[in-house]
C-alpha cells in the first residue's frame, strides 16, 4: 500500500467518509444471529430506520448493495410484462430502468437531458394516456447521484393522484436518505430504496426498502420469481428483530451507531447542515465560473454537485491529478458525462472544514490542470459560511 | 449491553469467531470503488478465492448472504420449469430446494433421514430414469450445517458421469469452504456456493459462486429473470478487479486478510487442524455417551458436530443455560431437530484450547442441566490431542 | 508475523487479555488534553479509580509503568537516608527494595522464603526494636506476582498500630487491584501502587498512587529530588480533570471503559469470580499432584498460581512447548524460581471457559513434556465449577 | 459525548492527528513482553528510532510522557549541585529549567523574549566566562512548541566546541522529531529528548532519549538518585529488544507502524512536506496581516505557527468559538502568551487539504470573532501551494 501522508478526502457522492465511531462499532465480535442480543440489535435497526425514512410502515434491510433493493422493489410488487414508467434523469435512473427491462417488465422511458429532475407534468401526461391502467408503477430517483439533480417527489405524487391512477410510486432515495429531507408516509411513496454508504455514513453492504400498505398489498399478487428479495418472510421474521437468513451483523452494529449519531444531531440540523454546505459549494462554483450540470436552482442537490470541465479538458485527468497531488477522490463523470463532468460529494459525516479542504483541492487541481477558472472559490464559500456573502 | 466477563465463545457452525486481524482490517476507511487502489483489492480477492475453491475458473463475489449465492447458482444456469434433482439431507438442503420451487423450477426431492449424506447410487438411479434429460441440475450440499453430515462430492460426480447425464452439478460449500478440502475443478463441480462467515472467518455479508466453463455456457441460454445476480456483468467488470455495482468494500478488506492468513498457515495444515479438532470433539461425545446425528463415520463433518439430547430434555434449555452461565453460544436444532439436537461449531479460527473451553462448557452444561452423560469428555479430547487416545 | 490459528491465550499474571471493548475504546482519535472534553474524561477516570481503590482520598495517574508508581510512592514521602522496612516475599518485593536502595534509602530487608506473605509478627518485632522511629515506611506487596502469595494487609496495619509506630504503610497492589478486594481507606494504607495491565484489563502504560492524608502530609517535608512523580502539581491540576503534563489520553479512554465494565459487573461479583476461578485452578493442581509455591492456604492468590515443575525438568522448556503447540503464554519463573516454577495467570477479563482452555493447555503440555503428573486436572476443575467437587 | 458532525481537526502542536493505521496497530491484543514476538517488536522500534534520530548510538524508550525524558536526560548525566546553562526561549524551555532546579541542579537561565531561538553568541559568552568548567550541560530546545521558534543546534554545538568547553549538549526535540530535520550524531548532541505524540503521530505515552557515547560516559559518574529513568538497565535489556520493566506494548505497536509509514514516505519528503505546509501557513498569516510570535525568518518553525491576536481580543475566546463552530482545536497561548497568542499546529500526519481546512477554520473564526484582519489568507496559501505565489 502506497503511503500518502495525511487523511484521504473521500469526496464521492458515496461511499462517504465513514466516521470512526461507526468503523469502531463494526469492529466488534460477530454474535449469534439467532440469540436475544441480536434480537435487540435487529429491532433497534429496524425501528431506527422507520424514523430515518419518516414512516410508520415497515422497513426491510437486505445484506446487499442498494442495487439489490432496486430489484427488490420491482420483484415484490410487479408481474412479468407489467408496464412501468421511468424517467431518464441520469445515469442511475437509466440503470434502474434497464434493470426493469432485464427483469421482464415493459419500460416506458421518458427521455431527459440529465440536467433536470422529473417533470410532474410529464408524469401527468403519461398517466392520462394510460386509460387502461397498464402502468403499474412510476419509478423516480429522488436525488440523481450522477448529476446532482433532485426531483420534487410530492409533485410527482400529486400528479399521480390527480390522474387518479393506481400506479405505485417507487422512489430511489439512495443518495438522499439521511442527508436530504425524505418523508415516506407524508409523501405517499409506496416503495423507497436506500443504501448504507451515503448519508447513512456506513460502508456499503446494506440496502433498504421502505414500503407502504399498498406495496404490501401489491406484493401478494406479484408473481415475479424471487426468494432472496421476498418481503413476506422478511416481515414475518423482522417482527422480533430477526431475519430469515444470516444478516450482515457487523454492518448492523454500524447502522445502529449511525442512527444514534444522526438522532443526537437532530434531523432538522442534519438537513440544514447539508443544505448549507451544498450552497457553500455552489458559491465556490459560481466564483470559479464553471458550469453546473443541474440547471434549475430548485432542483440543486444538497449532497452532490456535478460540474462540467470546459471543452478540451478531461475530467478524468483532473481527478487523477487531484488524487495524486492532494489525496482526494472525486466522483467520476458517468455514462454520457464521462470525461465531461466530475462530481463533488458533500454529504454524510461532513463539516465546514472538510468542505474547505475539499474545495481547496478542487481549486488547486483546476489551477494545476490549467483549466480556465476564476480564483477565489474557496474564499467565496468561506464568506457564505460566515454570513458575509 | 449486559456485561458478561471474559471472552464470548461463539461456537456456532457460523458465523464463527472472527479473528482480530480480520476485524481490524475491516475497520479501515472505505475507499473509492472505482479507483486503482480498489482494483488491486478486488483482484487480490478474486484471485485469492480461486485458490480457496481450487479452481482456475472465475469466482463471483456478491455483497449478500450465502442465501443469495444459492439463488445466483439457480437463476444463472436454469430456465423456468426446468427440473432439478435435490436431496433432503437436512435443513439447509431443504431450504435450497424450496428456493428452487419459489423460483419456478420443478424439484425432484429425494427424501432422506437427515443423518446421511447424498447416496451416489440414488443419484445414479434418478438420472438413469431421466431418459429425456429433463433434469438440468443436481443440487448437493457438501457439508450439511444442520446435521454435521458431509456428502462425497466426487462420488456424486462419478454417478452423473457414469449415467452420461448432462445435468449440471451445483454444490453448496457454505460451511465446508476454507475448512474441509473442496476441489472445484478436480471434482468437476459446475457451480459452488460459498459464504464469508464460516471457514473464511469473516462477518456475514459476502457470498460466492465458483463456476465452470459449462456453467458459463449454460448461463447464456438461461432466461430466468435476474439482474443483481447476473454473472455476465460481474465477469466483465471483474477482469480488472472492479464490480458492476458498489461492492462491500470493507468486507473485502477482511476477505483479503483472511486469504493471507489461511495461505500463511497452508491449506493442508488448515484441513488437518479441522480434522483433528473435529475428531477430538467426537472423542468427547463418545465419552459423554451422547448420540450424534451423523450415523456414518465416513460422513462425519469436520466443522460441526450435531448431538441429540436424550428424550425428555430440550436442547433449547441446555443452550440457554450454557449461554447464561458460561458465555457460549451453541448452534440450535433446526427444523425437525429443533428441541432435539444441538450443534457444536468447531471451525474457522479455532485451536485446541478454544476447543477445550468449548467442550468444557458443554460438559458443565450437561451436568447442570441434569442430562445423563458420562463425565470425562474433555479429558478424552485432551488425551486424543496429545496422542494418547 | 507468524500466523498461529485461533486465539492466543495470554495467561500471564499480567498483562492480561485486554477485552475488545477496551481495545476499541483506545482506538479513538486523540483529543486536546487541555479541552473540556478531556476534563470530563480525566475526572471520570480519577473518580472511578477512587472506587476501584475504595478510597475517598485522591488517586494519582501516571503515564508510566507500575514501576514508576513504586518510585513515586518513595520519592514523594521520604528523605535521603530514611530507613524503610521491606520483606523479601518474592521477586517483585525484592526489586522494590532494591529501588529504594537506588534512591538513597536505607532498607531493612526481612528475609523470606518466597512461599509466604509478610508475617505481621515480624513487622511488630522490627518496629518494636525501632525505638527512635527511624523507620519511616513499611513496604509490603499485597499480591506477590512472582509466587502467587498474598499478604494480609489489615494484619500488617494492626501490627504497626499496636506498635504505636508512625511509619507510613506503602502497599504494592499492582496485581491485586481490580481482582482481589483491596480497601485503601478501611485498611489504613498510606500509599498504594497500582498499574493498568493486570486486573484493570488495560494494556501497560498507566500507573497509580492512591494516597492518604498522612502521605500527603509527609510529602510536604519530603526532599528527595523529583519532578515527574511529584504529587503536588498532579493534585493541583487533577481537581478539574487535567494533568500537569501530557497524559496518555488513549489509555485513559481504555481506563474509563474498564471502570464501566467492572462497575457493571459489580465489585462483589468481580472478586467472587476471581476467587472461584482461582480455586478451580488449585483443584486442577491438586489433581496433577504438582507442588504450589504458596504454602499457606490463607495466603493463596486469586490472580496467579505458581507451580513447581519436578526436579529434572525445566519450566522454560514446558512454557516454550505450550506456546509453540497450544498458542498460550504462561508466566516465567522469576529470580530464584527461574527454571523451577511457572505461573498461571487467571485474572482480569477471564471466565470459566477461558480457564478450561488454560488448564487444558497446561495439562496437555505436562503430558507432552513427559512431566510426571496425575491426569484429570481439567476434569477436577470442571467438577468444582459445577459444584460437584 | 456530544456529537459534532464531521471530522475533528486536532491542530495543536501535539498531540497531532493520529492516522488510522496507527490507531489500528495499537488496537491489537497485548502480548507477553518477555516472549520472542515481543523481542522482535522491541528491536524494530529501537532500531527504527535510531534512524529517526539519525544516530548510530542507542535510543532509550520510556513508557512516559516526554516530560519524563527531560528528567531522564538530567538525572542520568548530572550530579547534585551541578551548574547547567539554560535559555528562556519560551514556556517549555522555562519548564525544563524549572525541573532542573527541582532536581537539585543550579540553573544559569539566560533571559529571552520568547520570540527568538538560542543565540549561539550568548552560549559562547557564558561558556567563556566559565573558566572552571562548572557548567556541566547546556540545555536547548530545538523547536519551542509554545512560540513556533527554532534554534540552530549546529551553531550552538560550534559555540561549545569553539569555547573548548566540556559541557554536554542536551536538546529537546519533542516537537521537532519526525517533522524537522534533526541529526543527532552529525550535530554532536549528547542527549536528545523526544516524545510520541507530535511528529511521530502516536498518542502520548512514549518518550525517548537519544544519547551519545559521552553521555553514557557521564552517566557512569552521575549520582542523582534514579531508578525508573536509569539508562544502564535499559541498555542492558534493550540489546535483544526487551525492557527492564513492563513496556507500553500497544503504543510500541503504533511506534513500529509510524516508523514504517515515515520511512515509506522517505525522510527528505517528510521534511519538505512540513516545510511547505508551514510556509503556506505563513502566507495566510501575512495576508491576514496578523503578527507572528517568531521574529526571525531563519528561525520559523515548520511544525507550529504562533500568532498574536490584536490588543483588545482574547485568543481563548477565539479558540472557543472555532472549536464550537468548526470542530477544530488550536493550541492555547501558554505562560505569558496566554490570552495573547494562539498556535496552529501543522505537523505529523498532515497534508494540503487538511491545512486548507485548518486555515479556513482560523479565517472564519477571525471573521466571526470580529478580529481585524485582511481576508484571503486561505487563498494565499493555495496560491503558494500551486506555485503561483
Amino acid at each position: 500500500m502506497t503511503h500518502r501522508p495525511g487523511r484521504h478526502f473521500l469526496q464521492l457522492p458515496g461511499p462517504t467518509n465513514v466516521p470512526d465511531r461507526i468503523l469502531r462499532a463494526i469492529d466488534r465480535a460477530t454474535i449469534d444471529h439467532r440469540g436475544s442480543e441480536f434480537g435487540e440489535l435487529g429491532s433497534e435497526c429496524l425501528q431506527g430506520l422507520q424514523s430515518v425514512f419518516q414512516t410508520q410502515n415497515p422497513v426491510i434491510i437486505y445484506p446487499s448493495s442498494a442495487t439489490g433493493a432496486w430489484e427488490a422493489a420491482l420483484v415484490n410488487t410487479l408481474n412479468a410484462g407489467d408496464r412501468v414508467l421511468a424517467f431518464e434523469t441520469g445515469y442511475f435512473a437509466g440503470l434502474w430502468a434497464k434493470m426493469a427491462t432485464n427483469l421482464g417488465l415493459r419500460v416506458d422511458l421518458i427521455p431527459g437531458d440529465w440536467r433536470h429532475g422529473v417533470d410532474a407534468a410529464r408524469v401527468a401526461e403519461a398517466l392520462a394516456r394510460d386509460r387502461e391502467h397498464e402502468i403499474k408503477a412510476v419509478m423516480v430517483v429522488h436525488n440523481e447521484t450522477s448529476t446532482g439533480v433532485t426531483t420534487n417527489i410530492p409533485a410527482v405524487r400529486r400528479a399521480i393522484d390527480e390522474a387518479k391512477h393506481p400506479a405505485l410510486l417507487l422512489v430511489d432515495t439512495v443518495s438522499s436518505l439521511g442527508s436530504i429531507d425524505y418523508r415516506h408516509d407524508e409523501w405517499g411513496v409506496d416503495v423507497a430504496i436506500g443504501g448504507s454508504q451515503k448519508g447513512m455514513m456506513l460502508p456499503p453492504g446494506l440496502a433498504f426498502n421502505a414500503i407502504s400498505a399498498r406495496a404490501i398489498e401489491a406484493s401478494k399478487s406479484s408473481a415475479l420469481p424471487k426468494s432472496y428479495w421476498r418481503w413476506s418472510e422478511m416481515l414475518a421474521n423482522n417482527s422480533n428483530g430477526f431475519f430469515p437468513y444470516t444478516p450482515a451483523t457487523n454492518l448492523l452494529y454500524g447502522l445502529r451507531e449511525a442512527i444514534h449519531m444522526l438522532e443526537a444531531e437532530g434531523w432538522p440540523r442534519v438537513f440544514a447542515r447539508h443544505a448549507q454546505l451544498a450552497e457553500a459549494t455552489r458559491c465556490a462554483v459560481r466564483q470559479w465560473n464553471l458550469e453546473m450540470v443541474a440547471l434549475d436552482p430548485s432542483e440543486y442537490s444538497n449532497v452532490v454537485t456535478a460540474l462540467f470541465v470546459p471543452e478540451g479538458f478531461d475530467e478524468k485527468a483532473l481527478r487523477a491529478l487531484i488524487l495524486d497531488r492532494f489525496n482526494m477522490s472525486l466522483g467520476a463523470g458517468l455514462g454520457k458525462l464521462a470525461g465531461r463532468a466530475f462530481r463533488i460529494g458533500h454529504l454524510g459525516d461532513f463539516n465546514e472544514l472538510m468542505l474547505a479542504g475539499t474545495l481547496a483541492g478542487v481549486e488547486m487541481g483546476l489551477a494545476l490542470a490549467g483549466i480556465p477558472h476564476r480564483k477565489g472559490g474557496v474564499d467565496a464559500a468561506l464568506q457564505y459560511l460566515t454570513g458575509q456573502a
